[in-house]
C-alpha cells in the first residue's frame, strides 16, 4: 500500500513504523497494537501520511490519558508555535538557558569581513556558540545545502575575528537550529566542515526532540487540553512552555479559562512536562 | 525637492545625474539640457524615479534617434530578460564566451564537502571562475550579505576541492553575478575574503552594464522598435541578442514581423550594437 508523505513522496506504509511511533510516545503495546491494527483496516492507496497520522491521534485520545497523544504531537506543537519563528527563537533560547547557557538572541557581531545579526549566542563557561534558527511552518520542508553554507561561512567568519572579542563572544562553534529535517547534502556539508546542525530527529541523539525531552520544555501547544485560541492569546502573552503554567491557576484563569478547565489543563501539563517520560 | 527611489527611500533630486545620465545614453549636450529642464518643470515632491525616468525617456525617443534611447534603457531592458531568470543565465554565459572562455551553465562540480550545482563555470586559458547568477526582477532591490555568504561558502568548497580536478575545473575564483546593486555589507564582505561581484555598475569598472557595451551584447529587449508581445515571442524563441536579429530579416519575418518593419528593427540593432559607443 503506497501513502504519500508530506513532502508529496509516496512511500510503502510501514505499520510497524506507525506502532513504534505510537509507543515511543508512551501508549502501552496493547494500545499501539489495537491502534495500529485499525488504520491499517481504513487505510486507502495514496492516503497522506497526515490523514494517517490524525487518525491514530484521535484514536490515541480516545484510548490513552492525555499526556501520550500530547507528546505524540510534538513535532506538530512545534510547528504550531507559529509562523512569525518568534516563539521558536524563544523557545530554543529556553532550551539552552536550561542546560546552561547564557543566552543572548539577535546580536550583533563582528565577523572579520563583516558584521553578522547572531540569532542565538550562548555562553557556558567552556563553550560559546553562535546559532541561525531556522523555522518553517509546513511538515515535509527540509533544510538544505545552501541554507548550511550561509551559516556556516557566517560562523567562519565571526570566528576568524574570536581573538578580537570579549570571553561571551569568543565563539567555538557554529550551529544551524530547526525544526525540520535536512536533505542528505546539507548533512553531509555540515559534517565535512564542521558546522552543527540540530533539526528533527537530527542527530539521531540530542535533536530538538531530545532536547526538548531532556530538559521539559514542552511547549504549550502539546496540550490537547487547550483550544487552538487559547493557545494562541497564550502565545501573544509569551506563555510558550508548559512549565509556565504548570503550577499556575492564575495565569490561565486570568486569560478567561474557567477554574475547572484550568484545573484539568494544570493536570495535563505536569504529567506531561516530567523529564525523562521519554518520546 | 525629495523624490522617490525604487527601494522606496527618499533622496533629493539632482538634475546632474540626470543630465549625466542622458549623456551616457549618447543624448547630444543640448537634447540632454533641455530634456532635463522639462522634467525638472514638472517635477512634483515625492514623485517616484521611476515615473521621472519614464519621463525623461519618453522625451529622448521623441528627440534622438532610437538607439540613444534604447541604450537609456539598458536596466530596464535587462529586467525584461524574464523573471524565470533563465534567459538571463544565457546572456550573462553569452558575455563570457564573448570574452574568450569556455563557458558550461547548470554543472555539477564536486567540492570537498559536498557537489554543487555551478550555474555558470568558464574556463580561459589562465584563468577558470565558478559564478552564482542571480536574477531580479523588480527594480531597486539589492543583492544582499545572506547570497555573498552562501556563494563563498560554495565557491571555498570547491576550491578545496581543486586539486582532484581537471584543468577545465579547477576552479580558481568564485562570482557572484547579478542585474541589481549589492547591498553595502555584501560589497563589503565580498571585498575581504576575495569574491568577485559583478552586478548594476558594479565594480565602479567592469560592471554588467560596461560587460555588455564592451561585447556589445544589448539584449533585444533595449529596442524600442519591438513591441512587448514581439520580445517575449522572439526571447521565448531563444533570440535573446540584437546580434541574433541584425543581420537576418528571416528570422524576424519567420515570427510575424512585416517586412518594412523589420528593416526598421534591423536598423535600430544594427546602430545599437556597435562595441565601444559607450554608455
Amino acid at each position: 500500500m503506497l501513502i504519500t508523505k508530506a513532502n508529496g513522496e509516496q512511500e510503502e506504509f510501514d505499520d510497524n513504523k506507525l506502532k513504534q511511533s505510537l509507543k515511543r510516545s508512551g501508549a502501552e503495546k496493547r494500545v499501539a497494537d489495537y491502534i495500529t491494527e485499525h488504520v491499517v483496516s481504513e487505510l486507502k492507496d495514496g492516503m497522506s501520511t497526515e490523514q494517517i497520522y490524525s487518525h491514530a491521534f484521535d484514536l490515541l485520545k480516545k484510548e490513552e490519558q492525555d499526556p501520550a497523544a500530547a507528546r505524540y504531537s510534538l513535532k506538530r506543537a512545534v510547528l504550531d508555535l507559529g509562523p512569525s519563528g518568534f516563539s521558536f527563537e524563544d523557545f530554543v533560547s529556553e532550551i539552552y538557558r536550561e542546560k546552561g547557557y547564557k543566552v543572548m538572541t539577535g546580536t550583533m557581531v563582528d565577523g572579520k569581513c563583516a558584521s553578522h545579526e547572531v540569532d542565538i549566542l550562548a555562553h557556558s563557561k567552556d563553550h560559546t556558540f553562535a546559532g541561525e534558527i531556522k523555522f518553517h511552518n509546513k511538515l515535509g520542508f527540509k533544510t538544505g545545502l545552501r541554507v548550511a553554507l550561509y551559516v556556516f561561512a557566517r560562523f567562519d567568519d565571526l570566528r576568524n575575528n574570536r581573538d578580537n572579542h570579549e570571553e561571551d563572544y569568543k565563539i567555538d562553534d557554529g550551529f544551524l537550529i530547526t525544526n525540520t529535517k535536512f536533505t542528505k547534502n546539507a548533512e553531509k556539508y555540515a559534517k565535512c566542515v564542521g558546522l552543527s546542525l540540530t533539526g528533527w530527529n537530527y542527530p539521531e541523539k540530542g535533536g530538538l526532540q531530545d532536547l526538548i525531552e531532556e530538559t521539559s520544555l514542552h511547549p504549550i501547544t502539546c496540550l490537547t487540553s487547550l483550544s487552538n485560541e487559547e493557545k494562541k492569546k497564550l502565545l501573544d502573552n509569551k506563555l510558550v512552555l508548559c512549565r509556565s503554567i504548570k503550577g499556575n491557576h492564575k495565569v490561565l484563569l486570568k486569560h478567561g479559562i474557567s477554574p475547572d478547565r484550568a484545573q484539568n489543563i494544570i493536570k495535563e501539563a505536569s504529567v506531561l512536562c516530567q523529564p525523562g517520560t521519554g518520546v
